[in-house]
């Protein structure tokens, strides 16, 4: 996969630097935003790559810090969707964002869609976005594949994936539908959406470095046209805050990641399986025949996968996954299995229920989260538009 | 000039037919929908070819049709724009649309970029709207040149201007400035001021017809994929109202278009300008150096366009250009300036005093009419935005 579905924002990779280290370094003003796509329930890729980083922002970064955490549904709809299917997708990954441990007090919580100065902004970035640059950028050859992915069979797929390097969006003809506006214009929006909150931090993965590139390009060229010389920075020009990795991979393929796309349940743990799902997909998680564990990502990716995810729902018993796998060395598969469908079910027996609470009855808790969120989201994306009208000659 | 800078919307184009008769065969649902750019005081050309045609369509409409007339700010900033005098500009255009005539309580007069829902639609038809369409679109290497001629000298440009037919937008290399993506996009853009307002037709030039065409398109396309199946229409498919042409040339050389790009103040005459002025802009018009009065575009364009702006001003004075032309064979050229002179300035007098009423003081009613448009405006378009949320499964 090239492009995880569940999270266009962010995903693991590895690790670079302590991230609680950077952040006792983190003054007042400082704004962490990050995004997830509504692709339905979190995975456990999804939820260890990104939503458990998030928890943790939230809870080691200064009380300063202004963390907005934001469902992009508008970057979900340049792929083909549902309507009924993303309507309850939203509601999901909103009950997700709070069952994992987000607290709507903490943390700005709200869905892009609901705040139109993203769509405002990115026009007016528009107009300084080179087309030359946009199409020189890989991810949207990376994003036109994985919409394929998600909107086809993988084995119809496999003679479609190879674009060549010099592909244009003009062009394409893998897919018959041509390429639409949407996924070449994205990561103008993906700007806008960084610099309405003045966002001073993007926790991101490694693959989109580029993008982020893109977005403090843009405020720099809008800040130099734009903004007068004595004033506070029109536009806030964000930094990566890159995350560290959590790689989970598939349970049926272990070489792969753990994707939304793999056409079999069976391959990911939702964070909402029960006790009963995440035993029965554990006993069939392919590993090998060697007996007893140990660890080694390559020649035993699958074994290494449940110790890895063991590790990360019980970081304190081990210093290192490494250190686990000797801990456990005699222990048969079919026990690495249960211990780690016991630990994953403990993990997240607690965001299960948090999730049926809120996804139960008439919701009311949800919307008015929701609602909530998109008002305070929505009041710093209005001052900074004031500021950016009145800079470009458009104030009232 | 391949875009007068005033108006991308409205132009004025050959007569077809004529529209009255089409009015009157409007129903009550009918929705008229036209933007001008903000670039200035209007000058004769934007007046006669566009915004007396909105008049017209005010007076002669039903009182059922509803009326919208923006200033399409969001479409300017495609080009390099200084932002004092866009602020400056979209007062003077806003001034300019009530002095000529419009009544703000039978029409609906706005700043587009005061309603978000233009950037908000305009995104989720990106993602319906395919790259390699907009790329075959004529319209936006017009505009590419239209928006260098705007910014540099004419002489800079004569090399400049040769855009092969298969130029690419990825590739355009003509302007050190690369391409940006707001000048390939601004269809879509153009589409969703369109379809906002359930506009059921559209006052275009022959020159937009390539676009309203695109926006059918998009609106037709956008239905057949969202729309349920016994309700109101999601997206009113607009038609094109072709407006009876007046087309005026420029003074110091007839045989161009009167235009705001030309350096010569002395070309063009504003619709503000004083009764001196006029005068003296006319005593200096290209006329030839023929004796007496004949209508002849092609052999006498100055004469025939001094004597197409005395038959506009005063259209009851005689059946056609030709037979005023004949009526005033025997004038001296000297005679035929002053009776332009006099006619025009008859024609705009009340003009230019209501603009000069509406830009003095505090200007407090020209801001109230910008913000009681802007909120009638908005009304429809969030009316328009409900149903398109909810369709796509964005709703609350």
């Amino acid at each position: 996969m090239l492009q995880e579905s569940a999270c266009s924002w962010m995903r693991p990779v590895e690790r670079r630097w302590w991230w609680s280290r950077r952040l006792r370094h983190m003054t007042n003003d400082e704004v962490i935003f990050s995004g997830i796509q509504p692709t339905g329930v979190p995975h456990l890729g999804n939820y260890l790559g990104a939503l458990r980083q998030w928890v943790k922002l939230q809870n080691e970064s200064s009380p300063d810090t202004i963390l907005l955490f934001s469902i992009v549904d508008l970057h979900a709809i340049t792929a083909k969707q549902d309507p009924k299917q993303l309507a309850i997708w939203r509601k999901a990954m909103l009950a997700s964002l709070l069952a994992v441990g987000l607290d709507p007090k903490r943390c700005i919580i709200f869905a892009q869609s609901s705040v139109k100065q993203h769509a405002e902004l990115m026009w007016i970035l528009s107009c300084s976005a080179s087309m030359g640059y946009l199409s020189r950028m890989t991810q949207w050859k990376a994003r036109i594949i994985d919409r394929m992915m998600q909107n086809w069979s993988a084995d119809i797929l496999q003679s479609k994936l190879a674009l060549p390097e010099n592909a244009s969006p003009l062009q394409h003809t893998a897919n018959k539908d041509a390429v639409k506006l949407g996924l070449f214009s994205y990561p103008v929006l993906q700007a806008a959406d960084i610099l309405l909150y003045n966002t001073t931090h993007v926790p991101v993965g490694e693959d989109q470095a580029q993008h982020l590139e893109f977005s403090r390009d843009l405020a720099i060229g809008f800040n130099h046209l734009y903004a007068s010389e004595n004033s506070t920075p029109l536009l806030v020009v964000p930094q990566t805050l890159l995350s560290p990795a959590k790689r989970v991979m598939s349970l049926s393929s272990p070489t792969k990641k753990m994707s939304k796309s793999d056409p079999s349940p069976k391959s990911r743990i939702l964070i909402t399986d029960s006790n009963e799902t995440i035993h029965s997909k554990l006993r069939m998680a392919i590993t090998d025949s060697i007996e007893g564990v140990s660890y080694d990502r390559g020649k035993r990716p699958g074994v290494s996968n449940l110790v890895d995810l063991i590790y990360h729902f019980d970081e304190s018993a081990a210093a290192s996954p490494e250190e686990l796998a000797a801990d456990m060395k005699d222990l048969s598969l079919k026990a690495l299995k249960e211990r780690a469908a016991y630990k994953i079910n403990l993990g997240l027996r607690e965001i299960r229920s948090q999730y049926g609470e809120l996804m139960s009855g008439d919701q009311k808790q949800l919307i008015e989260r929701a609602e909530d969120g998109a008002k305070r989201a929505e009041e710093i994306a209005e001052a900074t538009m004031k500021r950016v009208r009145n800079a470009i000659g458009m104030g009232l």
